[in-house]
Parts: structure tokens; sequence; C-alpha cells
């Protein structure tokens, strides 16, 4: 490709990184320090920076340096315009009014999502969500490139991603967690801490969430930590990544594992590669992907015994008089109990996943056309019961429980469980190649962890696709294997159970 | 004018605005709670946005939609167009590779100045300071417009605003003040306090200042208050004002008059007219008119002793070991001392405007070719000699103090004079129509006097240039002769001297 043509292309990809930037500080500030007064101003805001960022992508220019440029042999150039290039199609290929019609579906949908779960009547709820689909399929189709029409949303998140590769793989998982969930839910628990009734006054938790940070190695000088109700992480760019965490005085571990979830994304997001912090392949492969280092870092990092018997006595310095006593296998009983619960958000590792299989066979058999909206609380209840053995006494806590919905997001729900996967597979090769993870964490060695991370996963960008990445990195193609292999052999020593 | 065309005008109008405020949140961010590894990213954001803005601005459609408009009788509409064309012009008149010049030896020209700074030496900067004098004649030039070539400089701070109006009341302000200030920097100094020594915790003076905000009626639903090394005012929509504030343990008064100052802004900010938020009505008529506020809550208000009267018991609740004995006059003493100093950022309210005249004087030279780059330190040395009554001890403390000729703004120091000529004829007037306005500061009443800011002169905004509003609102043009009765009355009786 000719060169000048290279560096307009490159000022473009730049440029829209910049814009990108620019709506992450706007949705950060949002979330945290924006006076409550100027949420309309913002949300303004918000819709003139998307608005701008559609018509750069969609510019036919761009579609001509874009195609001008396929042709280019350099490896980097063609994973830059491949990126660019499904993204800009995706955004072509959608008419403007159908746009248009699901941001306003959307915006009034959430109102009557709220109005509905605090009614628990999903009745209320239902035409928009029918509504919702209506539109959503619309949209896939207009988009299409996929064997099914699932496959244009969950490709969104996870690009390459498809229904024919995730559907027997979440098969397989199910069968072999429903009777995991039921052993453990129904054993005997081992002796836990019980810190009922307990304060843990919310500076000095604050302290305990920042040097942990420093353990796992996220970097203060390119990022920060504040409080929001709704922890999250926003990658404004490598340099600037901002956590939040969530604190409440009688839960302890709501901060910590606040912390180190968000922490793992934040590691990923400060660790992209630097040579393309203004291109298309200085981001992260997928949302599953960002998952599963957020998941590897709570769930198979800090909910492990080794990292209590190393964190315990930096946690005692905070909290001597709550603590005293206390040993490390009493931590790591305490957060790791597995319970029926018919809440996603409060589910343990285990169980987390049969929730997450539910919303996407759901979502999946309602956009194919197998399931009528009106038939969703129902199927919902009995897939509940019949999986992780409990019904929701009413739809609040069942199938209107979560948003995404309501924001029309179907095909996100599966990276979650794509995040474990992948965190599971990442995780065999870490142990094997640093020459035993539990050794490492109870040295306090996390950085040789995120050191790990960092060369295989998060500076990669997204030079290729998740499973692609994953397999380079581990010589593993993405499999439920790994994931089992970790619960049974952790719970069952934990629970003392045959699994 | 067609409405579908007055229509795409208004949207283009609400485009910039909403751009204009995405550029507001990115610096204010900057400033406050931005990681500092991301200075580079942001400078790279920053520029991205001002660059559309720029284009935007100078797109051809919207020159043909503003002639088109020109025509439109209605008066409010006339209004925005006459902003946005002079704006437009601003930015068509001048090209590009200036543009980018500018910015470039701006950047270069802000280090060179520090450093000549930090070595005490004007040679360092002094070829810097000459090219950035002759790029801004060429932008002059190119603007064009005025009688004379600073006038296009002048204009882009204070609209409307010419050196031939300003030149002569500025002259007869420098023979009126030089005799005043000899009189009170040599006389008896009133009994003031004296907190040397003492010490005031920095969260007490947090909450003292919030307790000022809202005794000033600035609305913390719709903006808030921050810390930061410059205090600043960053109005990134009427909904959205962010004050800063600077605390110093030992010295109380920098937060105090920090947050009255900002707060002064702050009202500006949050109470232009609602109707016009994303148009060019909406926004602040001219940088003077801005620090018109400011120092009018600063010093007329906040300085005065009537408000020491009613602020000191609040205040004493938050220091009462520290003011013990205390009375309000000493305090009033203490934040009115008329001092010969060098450094105009230290001046008190009497003899500050003799170092923003000498700058005007100096750079208007400057830019007519009337003084030699070279032979700046020496007339500034002269000047202050004769003016002040101080000569500087090096450059550091004389010609190189001030940041702003290294940022090319010449034609914006003239705004802080005009800002209290203005704040003084807005006071007479508040003063007749509030019945005295000593005393409704004295019973707290200061939400009275916000409420005539806001009718008369912040939900203005930008319908009329400075001079007009204050005009309407006052009956008075502009004159130094408020200005100088409000210094005589006041620091003749403090001072008990005939001024």
């Amino acid at each position: 490709m000719e060169s000048s043509l290279w560096d307009e292309l490159q000022r473009r990809m730049g440029e829209l990184r910049d814009f990108g930037s620019v709506v992450g500080l706007l949705t950060w500030d949002q979330e945290t320090f924006m006076p409550k007064g100027s949420a309309e101003a913002r949300a303004v805001q918000l819709s003139a920076m998307q608005a701008l960022i559609h018509e750069r992508l969609t510019d036919p220019r761009l579609g001509e340096l874009l195609e001008a440029a396929a042709a280019d042999a350099d490896e980097t150039r063609a994973a830059m315009v491949r990126n660019l290039a499904r993204e800009r199609a995706r955004a072509v290929k959608v008419p403007p009014r159908l746009v248009r019609e699901l941001a306003e579906t959307q915006a009034r949908a959430v109102e009557a999502w709220r109005a509905a779960r605090s009614e628990r009547r999903f009745a209320l709820f239902q035409p928009w969500l029918e509504r919702l689909l209506e539109l959503r399929r619309e949209q896939a189709d207009a988009i299409g490139g996929g064997a099914e029409r699932y496959d244009a949303l969950l490709d969104a998140h996870e690009p390459g991603m498809s229904v024919a590769r995730i559907e027997p793989l979440f098969a397989e998982l199910e069968r072999a967690l429903v009777p995991i969930v039921a052993t453990l839910a129904d054993g005997q628990r081992p002796p836990a801490w019980d810190y009922a009734g307990l304060r843990f006054p919310a500076d000095a938790q604050w302290e305990f969430t920042l040097h942990l940070l420093g353990e796992m190695g996220f970097d203060l000088e390119r990022g920060r930590q504040d409080r929001s109700t709704h922890p999250f992480t926003d990658g404004i760019h490598r340099d600037d990544v901002r956590l939040t965490t969530r604190i409440a005085e009688e839960e302890p571990f709501l901060a910590i594992f606040s912390t180190i979830h968000e922490g793992g994304h934040g590691l990923y997001e400060q660790n992209l590669p630097a040579d393309h912090a203004r291109d298309p392949i200085g981001q992260a492969a997928s949302m599953g992907l960002h998952e599963s280092q957020s998941r590897l870092w709570e769930n198979m990092i800090g909910r492990s015994l080794a990292f209590w018997r190393r964190q315990l006595p930096a946690l005692r310095r905070f909290f001597p008089a709550q603590l005293e006593g206390v040993e490390p296998e009493a931590i790591y009983a305490a957060v790791n109990q597995v319970r029926r619960s018919p809440i996603r958000t409060d589910a343990d590792e285990v169980t987390y996943n049969l929730h997450i299989l539910l919303r996407f066979q759901l979502e999946l058999a309602m956009l194919r056309g197998d399931l009528r909206v009106a038939d969703l609380p129902g199927a919902w209840n009995e897939r509940m019961r019949r999986d992780v053995g409990i019904e929701p006494l009413h739809d609040g806590e069942g199938v209107l429980q979560d948003i995404h919905w309501a924001w029309a997001e179907f095909g996100y729900f599966p990276t979650y469980t794509l995040g474990n996967l992948y965190a599971a597979i990442l995780r065999e090769r870490i142990d094997v190649d640093l020459g035993g993870l539990d050794r490492v964490i109870e040295e306090g060695s996390l950085h040789a962890v995120r050191d790990w991370l960092v060369e295989r996963v998060h500076a990669v960008g997204h030079r290729w696709d998740a499973e692609e990445i994953v397999e380079r990195a581990t010589g593993q193609k993405l499999t439920v294997a790994p994931f089992l292999r970790y619960l049974r052999e952790k719970y069952g020593a934990l629970y003392g159970a045959a699994l």
C-alpha cells in the first residue's frame, strides 16, 4: 500500500481511538464524580461523541482505505485492518433508523425493567423485551455473516466465536456441573471464619485494597482506584486505567474481591501493546478473554488457600481485633462456600456458570424463535429448579434480576463462562511454567504471574482472536476439561467430597 | 430563514457546545484526578478534540448557514449567529500552518520559560518571546477587523473591546492609583490578626469552604469542588460546574479566598441561561465579565468587614483555639494589607491593577513595534520602580514571573483590570438596589446578591457584549470612577488616610 494512504488510514485509526478514550473518560466520570444534576447534559455529550464515532467509522473514505490496505502483506497491518474492517462492517450494515430505534427503545425498556423488577411483575417488561428482540433480530440479520442469527450478536463481544462452537461446550459443562453443585451444596461444609456482627472500618479496607493492587503489580502511576456502587474498570488508555471498588463495613470480602477482580481487568488494559495504543491491535481481544483475567485473579488466585496464607498477616495488620485467632484455612473456607442461590451475582464460582448457561440457552432459544417471550419466566424457573435446585420466589429474583436484556444485550452472557474456561486453561499452563502456582502465590511473587500474563496475553493485544491467543499461549484449544479439573481438585479437597 | 436550515444550524451549534463540554472535562480531569503517567495520552486526546472543533467550525457548510441566517430578524437568533460567526471568522482566517506553528512554538516556549525562570535569566526566553510575538502579529493581521493589531487579540478574550477604548481608561486609573498605593504602603497599618505559627487542619478548612459555597448559593448538586495546585473553575456545562481550591495548613486565607473567587466564577457558569445551554448565547460574555464576578465576591464581599462580622462565628466553630479573642476588625485588617510586592499574584486589590497596567502597556508596545523584546526587562523594572515603588531582584520575580506570555497570550491581562472595573460598577448598583450591600452581607443574605447577579448578568449569557450587559444592568458606562470610589472609601477608612 502506498505510504501516504497508509499514513492516512493510521491517522484515522488513531483518531477513532482518541475519541474512544474520550467516551471512556465521560463514562468513568459519570459513575464516579459527576454531579448528579448533570446526568441529562452528560447523556447528550455521550451521544454526540457516539454519533461522531459512527460518522467516522462509516465514512466511505475509510472504506476505500481499508479495501486498499486489505491487500497489504504485512501481518501486523493485516491484523489492524481486519479488526477495523469488522467494526466498520457492523456500523455500515445497520441502517441509522435501526440504530436510533434501538437506542430509544433500550432507554425506555430500562425504565420498564426497573418498574417491573420493583413490582416483581414480568408482564410489565414483556412487551419491551419482545420489541428489543425484534430489533436485535433485524440488526443481526443486517449484519449477517455467521451460521446463525445469534452469531452476529455474539461476535460483537467475542470476535470469531460462534454458537456452533460454544453450544456443545456449554452443554458438556452443564452435564458436569449439575451433579457437582448438588454434591457440594448438600454436603458437609468445612468450618469457616464467622465474621457476622464484626465491623471493618472503610478507611482500613481501602488501604488494604491498595496494598492488594500493589501486590498484583497494578501501576498506580498509570491508573487509579475510586469507589462506586457497581465496581467496574475503564481502560481510557493503557496509561490511564481506572478501577472502582465497593466497600461495605460489615462485609470485608466485597471490597477485597471487587478490587482483585477489577485489578485483573486493569492489568490487561495497562499492558496492552504500547506500540499499538492508537490502533485496533492495542485493545482487548474479547470480553471473554477480559473476563478470564478478572476471574483468574479473583477466583483462582484470590480465593486460593495459598493466597490467604500469604495475605492474612497483611490483613491482620489492618484488623487485628477482628482477626484474632483466625487461621488462613478458615478464611479459605469462608470465601468458597457453595450455596444454591437464585441470584447470579451472589453465586460462588461453581454454581455461577449454571446461571450463565441458563441465560445463554434461553436467549438463544428466543432469538431462534423457539421460545416465546411470554413463556420465558416459566422456562427460567423450571431451569433454575432443574439445574441449580432452587426456584425463585418471584420474577424479581428470577427472570428480572439482570439489567442485560433491558439493555438489549443478547450474546453477552456467554462471555462470562468463556472467561472461566479460558482462565482455567491459562492457569494450568502458568502452573507448569512457573513451577507451581500455589507456591508462587504463597511466596508473594504475584508479579511473576502478572509478567506471564503480560507476555502471553496482554501484550498480544488484538493481534489474534481470543481462542487463538489462548491456544498460542498454552498449546490448548478451548475445552471445558481444565475448568472442571480445577473445580474438582479445589472443591474435592476443601469439602472432602468425591466430585 | 427556512426552518429546516435553522434546525441544521442549531444542531451544529449544539454539537460544537457538546464537544466544548468534552474538552472541559478532559481539562478538569487533567488538573485533578488524572494519573500522572497519562499526561502524554491526554495531550493527544485534547488535540484530537481541538482539531475536531476546528474542523466543524471551518466547515464551509456552517459558513453558508450562518450567512443565510444573518438576514434573520429575530433578535435572539441574531445574537447566536453573531457570536458563532465571530468565532468562525477567527478560525477561518488563520491558515492551518500558522495554527500548527503557534501550537508547537508555544509548547517549546513554555519549556524555555520554565528554564529561564528557574535560572532567572531572561535571555533564555528572549528568542522564544520574539518568535511568539511574530506569530501572533501574523495571526492578528490575518484576523484583522480592529483599528489596530492588538484589537484582534483582545477580542478573543473580551469581544467588542478595543485599545482605543481601554488605553485612556487604564491611563486614568494609573494616575489615580500610584499615589494611593504610595500613601497606603507607607502609612500606618491598622492592627491585624497575627496568625503566624498557628496551624489550621486541612479537613476543617475544607468543611469551611463548603460552608462558604453554600452561603454564596453555589449549587453542589450541579457542581463540585476539589483540590488542585492552581485553583480554577471549569464550566463543563451549566449543570456541571467544577471548582478547585488550594489548602495550606499555615495559611487559612488561601483556601477561603480561592473558594470565594472560584465560587464567583462558578455562580456565573451555573446561572447562564438554561434555554441556551447548547447555543452561543449560553456562555460567558467575556473574560473580563467573568473576572468581575470572581473579584466582586472575593474582594468586595469576602474582604469586607461586614462579611467577617457575619462569618467569624462560623469560622470559629472550626478553629476555636486559633481564633480565641480575635475580633472581626482584626481579620478585616489582616486580609486587606497593602504592601509593595514585585509579584502580581501576591498583590492586594489596590496595587494589583498597577501590575496589570504595566503588562498591558508593555505587550501593547511590543505588538506595535515600539518596544524591542531585548529591552523588555529594563522597561519592566523601570515601570515597577516608578509605579509600584519596588524593583525586582532578578528576572524570576520580574518579567519572567507569569506564564501568560509563554503561552503566547497577549491581550489577556487587561481582562483582569476590566473585571475590577466592571465589579465596582455592579457593586454600586447592587448597593442601591438591595438597600445597602454591607447590611445584606452582615445579615447573611448573600443569596440576595447572587439573585441580583443572576438576573442582571448571568442569565443574560452572551446576548450582548460585556460592556453593554453592565450598562443595561446598572445604567453606567465603563469608567474607572466607581472602582476608585470603592478603593478610596474602603482603604481611607481602614487606614485612616486621605486618599
